[in-house]
């Protein structure tokens, strides 16, 4: 991971938010390459599920909507985590990240102790237990020590519990429910009329448009609308790089589907199309799982989620949840607006709210697991060298051009006049400066497929060496050939 | 106006934001075929300005950035509209568009008139003034009503006007700076260290990742760094649909020139390079003006910027502006982050804080300037069609393919193959249903440039009917015109 970190600065994929101003928690910006990186998964994915299906339209809707929207999807009331505050710091902790424990020694509570969620913890929990022991100078058997997250807690307890910022017991309060959603104020006026929230997803602005979309496109059950936006979650605490951050991208699709059709077969389509995608983007089958969640833990309306996961560095965790949501959002929207969702199926003559799948993507996940799917370290001729292994699709640069010396101008000339074509359709890299390996390396470590060097044999016969970034292997091409082999892979 | 308005609304290019709720006031959302118009737009943008020159590089930085960004830019302190509240009805106005006079009968003053700005209000003026004289029942001869903006009124005056809600005086307030960044708070506390912004320019994002850009990319003095992306600015008063909403999206760059370089050639040829690009995606130059501001306007730093103006259903407003910065930008968070913004210019051997050309644009600006261009009424064979006249580059389906009959498999066969074949690389369309006129008129009015019919000569020639939008002439082409057609006219 950390290698992915820092490969992502040093090659300006990826920049903290405000790096000069000393960063700022859970925001993140793309840099040149890394824009070009995003732009090419969401360009993917836009083609592949709008484009190229006749099924699937797509929609930009705006960031801040009507608060109304927000009631009637619950985010308002429910979309929350669990805080705690210490009174003493002005701290604030998830509840359901810090872990405390009642300290026992020979049968008796004589203190607690408290530690942030953490793979060290529980080790952390003992060395605190043995101190507290000692500093009260207490002989005796120190109970195993049993942690337990702090919404577990009696509320008893919430006094005698230690704040892991002080580690003085008596600032802590109970846990309160805390909304992700970021609040602002639209008009002039700053009260609670004028209050309202950044999307916390894209999928509610679908949603609120189905009707428009029924009412002016030529859709028919099942469709589904697509959409790709930001969308911002005040994460308390935001980790894992770009795994969870405060602004984040989705790639969201709720398919409409009739309340008769078979739902499971449709959820198993579209989980094997989404694996199926992934792997058109370079992501591994021996790299995804799936985690069918268990179905007391689902929401009442929910018929079911599964979730591809990842093996990210620090661990296999959700990639694209594809959730059966049924018909609880358009029922929601109908009920609060008092606009009937119900569409006219023509195939049945029967009308309905009609029930929906829902593939939810993060670009910025899905970023994050490219780069470490294409991470690779190798070794060429006994040289090291760093390979970003990236499928040709969502590599930054397609092809580089490399005229073989910069100071012969019949090199350069041919050379130009190629990139100059190569640009009209792709993003091509000019790169004249330095021996040929060195050239070679900077195009591997930023991941562009094929290299094109322009040497004294294609003045001759007008064909060039193209070098693969996997296996360095080079051959001699004609330009048509490249076109075509740009063409087949790109598309 | 209200024709592209109802158009948009009709074939699902722009709709109101949650309008299931009543609709939101200064927020759109794009349907279906906006959302591609949208993407072509910013796509174009994108090819032109970072793909196809060497000199520019891409960004994609954060939405909310670090609240010192905005300290140093100035818009905290600066970027503001006057406003005055009634006390009595908690209505607030931007003081600039609200108008007064004093009402002067026979040399002396009456009493006062408001209204708010608009054509009419010097008319609605006079017949308020007229109203008081016969309300206080006194003879004499009424002097010319003179309107000042609020902004212009004398201390005394505040508590004379009448508000434009009650109509009665003594509740309107002094104006007052409204900062139009809309506010949010970042992390768990929720009190002044939390406050954070949404950026009302992407510009500060570039300014604010130029240090990395510079230290990881290999960019030299001259170059340019470019964003896309959303941008919110709380307006008082949003109008003339998507001309001034409260979340747009821009297309910024910035391009970083030597302080003695010879700016003013560089803003000319970076104002040739935009009037020539809006060529290229359909804003032709009889639509188009130029603004240049006068000198005594320009902010301190400013050396000259000139709007690039379009010919609006509602007057000529800017769309393009061009700036020169000089180096005010860079300097301020050199001051305020203490890094220094500094470069090493090979080609003088010289270090220096560069200046900027800014050429920033509003896509959504473009959309509309876009639609009002294309928007066309005409006749064909006596029969009146609407057509959008989208370049090809911005057309949201590219091509329609349009099989003669749905009921002959031979026919529907052709065309599918045709259809996958280029839905590979173009947004294309699919219409079986429906007289071949109709369906031609169809896409008509959504702006398909090429329409191509598979009929029986298909069968037996393998060409195609293809029909112009713009002409409606027809001729017969075969595949591989079809696409080298499409290849030129869309790079």
């Amino acid at each position: 991971m950390d290698a992915i970190v820092a490969l992502c600065k040093r090659r300006g994929f990826i920049f903290q938010s405000s790096e000069i101003y000393g960063g700022y928690n859970g925001f993140f910006d793309f840099g040149p390459l890394g824009t070009e990186i995003k732009k090419n998964i969401k360009d993917a994915w836009w083609k592949d599920m709008v484009h190229r299906r006749e099924d699937v339209v797509g929609l930009d809707s705006s960031i801040i909507m009507s608060p109304k929207i927000w009631q009637a999807s619950g985010h308002v009331d429910g979309f929350s985590d669990p805080m705690v505050d210490c009174k003493e710091s002005k701290m604030r902790y998830r509840a359901d990240q810090l872990f405390f424990a009642p300290v026992i020694v020979d049968g008796e509570n004589v203190g607690y102790v408290s530690v942030l969620e953490d793979g060290e913890m529980q080790a952390e929990a003992e060395e605190k237990a043995a101190n507290l022991k000692r500093k009260l100078a207490i002989q005796g058997e120190l109970a195993p020590i049993e942690l337990k997250e702090y919404t577990e807690a009696d509320p008893s307890e919430y006094e005698k519990i230690p704040s892991p910022a002080t580690g003085e017991s008596g600032s802590l309060t109970a846990p309160r429910e805390f909304n992700l959603m970021f609040q602002t104020h639209v008009g002039a006026l700053s009260d609670s009329t004028s209050v309202a929230y950044l999307r916390p997803e894209t999928a509610q602005g679908i949603f609120a448009n189905y009707k428009n979309i029924v009412d002016t496109g030529r859709v028919k059950i099942p469709f589904g609308i697509a959409q790709i936006g930001k969308a911002f979650r005040n994460e308390i605490t935001p980790r894992n790089f770009i795994f969870r951050s405060r602004e984040f991208e989705q790639m969201e699709m709720e398919y409409f589907i009739s309340p008769d059709a078979d739902w499971e077969t449709c959820h198993r389509e579209w989980i094997d199309w989404c694996k199926s995608w992934l792997n058109s983007v370079g992501i591994p089958n021996e790299m995804m799982g799936e985690d069918v969640h268990p179905l007391e833990k689902l929401s009442h309306y929910s018929k079911g989620t599964t979730d591809i996961t990842f093996k990210f560095p620090f661990g296999e965790q959700e990639l694209w949840g594809i959730a059966c949501r049924g018909n609880f959002d358009l029922t929601q929207h109908q009920e609060y607006s008092g606009k009937s969702m119900e569409i006219f199926d023509e195939s049945t003559k029967s009308k309905y709210v009609p029930h929906v799948v829902e593939p939810a993507l993060g670009v910025d996940r899905l970023f994050l697991a490219i780069l470490t799917a294409a991470y690779c370290e190798d070794e060429i001729d006994g040289e090291k060298r760093t390979v970003m292994k990236f499928h040709p699709r969502i590599a930054p640069y397609k092809v580089a051009v490399l005229p073989l010396l910069k100071n012969k101008p019949e090199l350069v000339e041919r050379a130009q006049s190629l990139y100059e074509k190569l640009q009209r359709r792709h993003s091509a890299f000019w790169d004249a400066s330095g021996a040929i390996g060195r050239r070679y390396r900077r195009m591997d470590e930023v991941g562009t497929p094929w290299c094109v060097t322009i040497d004294f044999d294609t003045l001759e016969d007008d064909t060039f060496t193209i070098r693969d970034r996997d296996t360095t292997e080079q051959k001699r091409i004609k330009e048509e050939e490249l076109f075509s082999l740009l063409d087949e892979k790109l598309y």
